[in-house]
């Protein structure tokens, strides 16, 4: 898993434009034609960094979670924040990020619907990314329980395994709207939740 | 939006294929060839009922939603239940059919993620069936809060709208996992939430 900046070009330009493309199109509507005509790649330089389109689909999700993690990286070992906040600020980011790209939603998110019917391959590896993506939320999770941020009854990797799928699903609401109202009440009814506040709408 | 039973029977046969096939492969990944080989259809029937392959998704899509308004119907008009038990007892029933198709998740969260990129057909078809399924669960929530099952001050149709996404992120999730694992969770999870119990995990 290199960094997209440490890597090859053109290797570099595909991985790119694969982050773009199958967010907006999925896997199987796009062509490996269409992907080199709008990288302007030759046929052979392709096939020189990646197998076929299966390798570089599965590359691409490599990139894609590098920035995940990264992402993670920055924000749960921000002390300017306490650990509960931190996991906020971590989803907050990630809206941003869904904003600037006009609500497509989450691309492990998209392929995993699209692709786990039928490829164990794409099955096993985007379940494995939302999972790994949990185990590091549960980790701050348990954080916020030691110092009583969160009730310390809460099972830490049950509520990072809910926040991650909620999100996914708010995440696919906003690809459908082209909005962030969905993630924006997620986060808000969550975060309530495992506070223990009344639910979203409530004034009491 | 005919009822599947009442159509003829090649469109039905058809129909059928169609509700299991583009839940398991997706929309692109769906050959017309590989549909007429299941189903023994010569070509010409396929087109005497569907102008073409969108049109035949957009009909599997007005067939499931005929399944789950009919689902809508009997559940939350059972009176042997509370309101609020009502709603939740349709998610447990879409449980138990999620179980008999081996935990592939919802045929319209993984169209809307698959197309909505590239298709407004799709995008505004799908959003407004989503749409609609919140809407008939935020009366039966508006029961719940004017019996005082639910907090007074509740919104109901953004509490509606969020149980609708939090379930599709979690038949994404156990669309990946094979298991229901992640569907009871966030049923459990939402309903304490908005009964203002105790996060899940939480002893207390």
């Amino acid at each position: 898993m290199d960094d997209v900046a440490a890597m090859h070009p053109t290797k570099q330009r595909l991985i790119e434009a694969g982050l773009r493309l199958l967010l907006e199109r999925g896997y199987n509507d796009l062509g490996i034609q269409a992907l080199l005509a709008a990288t302007g790649t030759p046929r052979g330089s392709f096939y020189h960094h990646f197998t076929d389109k299966e390798d570089f689909a599965l590359q691409v999700i490599d990139a894609y979670m590098v920035e995940v993690h990264a992402g993670l990286d920055s924000c749960l070992t921000d002390l300017a924040r306490t650990p509960f906040a931190r996991v906020r600020h971590f989803f907050e980011l990630t809206e941003q990020k869904y904003r600037e790209e006009g609500y497509m939603g989450c691309l492990i998110g998209g392929l995993g619907q699209e692709l786990s019917g039928v490829s164990e391959v794409f099955r096993r590896r985007i379940s494995a990314c939302l999972s790994a993506i949990a185990g590091r939320i549960a980790i701050c999770l348990e954080e916020a329980r030691q110092i009583g941020e969160i009730p310390a009854a809460c099972d830490v990797r049950l509520l990072a395994d809910l926040w991650v799928d909620c999100w996914e699903g708010a995440a696919l609401r906003s690809r459908l709207t082209r909005s962030p109202t969905s993630l924006k009440a997620m986060l808000d009814f969550y975060v309530r939740a495992v506070a223990h506040e009344p639910p979203v709408g409530n004034a009491g």
